[in-house]
């Protein structure tokens, strides 16, 4: 057995990420103790900066591909080898928390001083990537840096052409935040399949389990499989008091019943797995005077099972249409935004990541990841698994958002293990 | 009878109102053909500008309150008698058309024009008037500005607290369009129950009435009753891959079973003349992968009679109740905004303005205004009536909004033959 003598060294570094923590939360768009922190912003440019810092800190070579993925690498020995990454994201949705995605970079650099200070040498590179807009915030798009590194033509295609809701494009917000992109740039960002012999992402679980088991390691076996949706109805509108009702097709209703409907059709899947969210639910021309006469909602729909999600979207597809001709008002827009299918961890790094939890002596629970995160789509081009820590209640994409710095520190431990392990493979 | 010399004047004038009206609907936050204008904003400052240019021009006197009611005043041979008054507003809630308000603004002074080039001599003053605010979009406020004028002594107390979506006090909103309003001003907009002798506010329908009857003029004799209220319903929130279905105290499906609530307990009212409207409902944080964790709407309730109109908001607000309990939210706020009477036309009015319909042979309906006015407020000091023309499909509230030139011209002679009629009283 291989003796790691940093396990014997404290955990003085907890303390450490729990500053750095706070410092990245202070980069924010609202009031603490929420954050928002959106791709391009200049609070997102503030904590690139932040991050940037640190990986030159701790002596890893950067660099920044076309749509600003960060990439710290610490050379190993044998630096032709694929090499052993790991990484997460720091943008954060409005209103938020300062430990989804964060603990995941924050962590991994903190992963990377421990087996620097341990006097551990890789023979396989390590890598610590900081991912652009894993949320879908700004436009729509979830997972935009590691959905383009996994070489997804249809997202360049479609980035040519998105615009936030301000109307800014994609190319301004970049170029605003100091990303020169030329259209022909985003194919750039794709990465060959042998560029990682493996990848890990260490993240807080975002549910209630491991809390609620008292387990502090969970060891992600498959990433539940999301789908997004944006629809629209339109109708004539008009003025709140004169318009009788028997005159109205109020689309503000049409939308009150699809959302209810999505309700009603995730339950009658059966199965716990099955979920599905109206998080968008926008009315236009928004006055307390006027009838709708356009609504707008963004649909999440997911399940471990591909084909019950699928089923759930096309029952919801139907009501959408129902609603719209007992309404009158016309279903303008029914778009499925993204399907991915789900990503199963490789075995190759799930038994590293059992023979870490073996040797620090923690317990851990395979799981399935029922949010979905850059994994799903580095999988497609690298071994992949992920570590899950607890957090408070399950809580997440809200203030109270919480993991405790024991678990944090678990969780950096199991990381450096882990990678450690597989860059001597 | 009085020989209207104007009357055989032709209709020169529709034409200048109706170029009138297109350059006041180009001072807009939003593209035509929408209209956008907001109490206040930089918009609204240029259209004050526009409004007092012309009452200039007509020599009129002209006075600002405190909180920029716009008075303009044809001083009359027996200039200590109540004056004749006339006036709307000229706000626009979002996306909405240029002729709401609008023409019982530019209408009115051209109406006193029309009176000018005639050689009326009027012996009661003349006034026209153009209120702050008719529109609640800023502060939530319907009829602020006719509202005050009428001696709301709570509006008074509620404005030194009223904030806007941004934060900004009315205060420091009125500072920045150049009213500087100490609080106690505010009493000083208050107006004495004999300041006129009657208010006469010309309209268009906002309703399908008169053009389907092809009737040319709408003689209104009561306002109905409108009522608005605020909801927000406050819950966990949380991550929508995460928190699985039995978990979630969504807040969003408590808004949209409120939203279809209110539908329902209008309905069940039984009567045509019940309307109630859910026109703004909003999420927070609003990210399509985040579970709503705080919900707002604002419901428009209205009624020509009063109790029925109330037992839909106490339905209403029972089932608020009922699906916070059921659904394992809170029930933060319900908070009814305002909860007016219904008001009368004076009979003196309506005399007057039957007169006129007669001396200019137009066919006319009397009937109800169902959205309501800032003569609602001014029938609290002042005998009052409303003249109604015929509006595109009852289209408002929108930019599809239209009234033909004719139909204006008729309205503009109706008032003036009205005002001139009543000022000679």
């Amino acid at each position: 057995m291989i003796c790691w003598g940093w396990q014997c060294g404290g955990d003085g570094f907890s303390s450490a990420l729990v500053a750095q923590i706070d410092e990245l939360a202070s980069f924010s768009d609202s009031p603490a103790p929420s954050v928002t922190r959106v791709l391009y912003s200049d609070r997102d440019v503030q904590a690139r900066r932040y991050i940037k810092g640190i990986m030159k800190q701790l002596g890893l070579s950067v660099r920044e591909d076309a749509v600003g993925n960060i990439f710290g690498r610490w050379v190993g020995s044998e630096a032709e080898l694929g090499a052993v990454a790991t990484g997460s994201h720091v943008d954060a949705i409005p209103f938020s928390g300062k430990y989804d995605g964060v603990v995941g970079v924050l962590g991994a650099l903190e992963a990377i001083s421990v087996l620097q200070r341990s006097g551990f040498q890789p023979k396989r590179s390590l890598e610590v990537i900081m991912f652009t807009s894993e949320e879908p915030t700004r436009f729509g798009i979830s997972c935009l840096g590691s959905r383009l590194m996994a070489g997804s033509k249809e997202l360049v295609q479609s980035l040519k052409r998105t615009v936030d809701n301000h109307n800014v494009s994609f190319v301004d917000a970049a170029d605003s935040a100091g990303y020169k992109i030329h259209p022909d740039d985003l194919h750039n960002v794709f990465l060959n399949q042998d560029a990682y012999f493996a990848f890990i992402e260490l993240h807080i679980e975002q549910g209630p389990i491991l809390e609620k088991e008292g387990i502090p390691i969970g060891i992600v076996t498959a990433i539940a499989a999301p789908a997004s949706i944006k629809v629209e109805f339109e109708g004539n509108g008009g003025h709140a008091g004169a318009v009788l009702m028997p005159a109205r097709n109020d689309v503000g209703l049409a939308a009150a019943e699809l959302a209810l409907a999505v309700e009603k059709h995730v339950l009658e899947s059966g199965s716990i797995d099955t979920v599905g969210t109206v998080g968008i639910l926008q009315l236009h021309p928004g006055a307390i005077n006027s009838i709708p006469s356009k609504s707008h909602l963004e649909i999440d729909v997911r399940d471990v099972d591909e084909k019950r999600r699928n089923d759930v979207i096309e029952k919801v597809h139907k009501s959408a249409i129902d609603i719209s001709k007992i309404r009158g008002v016309e279903l303008s827009e029914f778009k499925i935004i993204n399907q991915d299918p789900p990503a199963l961890s490789d075995k190759s790094v799930i038994n590293a990541m059992e023979f870490a939890a073996k040797q620090l002596s923690l317990e851990y629970k395979l799981m399935i990841s029922r949010a979905y995160h850059d994994s799903l789509f580095m999988a497609r081009i690298s071994p992949m698994g992920m570590i899950f820590i607890p957090c408070y209640k399950g809580y997440s994409h809200k203030p109270e958002e919480y993991a405790s710095p024991e678990d944090m520190a678990n969780g950096v431990q199991m990381l450096a293990l882990t990678m450690a392990k597989l860059s001597l493979e």
